[in-house]
């Protein structure tokens, strides 16, 4: 015998499919919404029947842009640097770097790393689209965003190669002290990448 | 400038509205959601626009029940004890008893707990409709099934000088070591419960 209506079970379900999120916390979430206006519910079920058909991927940047827009406004602005690339695994890092205002290149979203054991293969992550774009836009310099991760680093490392026969200048982001954190609590390796990367004063 | 399309930035902030999501995490679900199959989006948009218009409370338990149904199973079932009551905070608690398979009596869901400051009292936390219970159907035992929280030990003892009254065994869950646990990781209250608590073999 079920113990839970139907309809709240096949949302405690549907909530299921988010990463990471568990039966317990699928649980929370529905029971939450019940509680609450029914139109709290129907508004995020008006946004999630609306994403995919107004979301589209931008065919220079391969960010995430609208679905009547033909390229990137961080591509298109005039004011942006089209010869500085940050490349990047996911649209969301275009963000968390947007947030700084402190870059006035474009971007390149590779859509993954490198994974063989998966089938990500060069093609995947679009590399070619990569070389394409610095013959094109005559690009300078190849900034490597990747995450500081195992797969980000070993991706920067294969993205690096198939770039570097165009010399031009390969940077990739600093690695060391997180700001705002004591020495005593960061970990040996990020203490050990901010010594190799020490600046002089 | 928005640097994320409309529709994902209005999914994210639906998403938001659940219950301990924060930005980053509402993030990491829209985009999710963005890069698989559409139909996944529109089955969670199914389940949350059934779910207000299927579910309601039984009247006698309020415990979650279908809109088509008069009465909870768990109340309504003939091999169910009806003279002892397991009073609980939330419908979900009503899943967590079940689960055990242990327990053959009904429930009484209060809905949350006591708490004067938010305006909840009394009859917010349906007091009067245990009364009524107890007074139908000749209840033997009430089960203090609070949350071992603070808001669950004052609420329980708030309910039990309510119906102390009315002459029948009031008990609450034990107090005690969870099953699994080692010693040296309880905390001291647990302990002290514990030692409170013990059993003669």
């Amino acid at each position: 015998m079920a113990v839970l209506p139907k309809a709240l079970q096949e949302l405690i379900d549907e909530l299921g499919k988010l990463p990471g999120v568990g039966s317990r916390t699928a649980e929370r979430y529905a029971y939450s919404l019940l509680k609450r206006n029914p139109e709290v519910s129907y508004s995020i079920a008006g946004a999630l029947k609306e994403l995919h058909s107004n979301v589209q991927y931008c065919p220079k940047t391969f960010a995430l842009i609208e679905k009547n827009q033909e390229v990137s406004t961080l591509y298109s602005d005039p004011t942006r640097n089209k010869q500085v690339i940050a490349v990047v695994e996911e649209p969301l890092d275009v963000v968390a770097i947007e947030k700084t205002g402190q870059f006035k290149g474009t971007y390149h979203v590779l859509g993954g790393t490198l994974s063989p054991i998966d089938g990500v293969g060069p093609e995947q992550i679009r590399v070619p689209e990569l070389l394409e774009r610095i013959q094109e836009d005559n690009v300078e310099e190849v900034i490597l965003a990747t995450n500081a991760s195992v797969e980000g680093e070993s991706t920067a490392l294969f993205v690096q190669k198939q770039i570097e026969a165009k010399g031009l200048i390969i940077t990739r982001l600093a690695r060391g002290l997180p700001v705002g954190v004591d020495l005593e609590y960061a970990d040996q390796i990020t203490i050990g990448r901010a010594l190799e990367g020490r600046q002089t004063l």
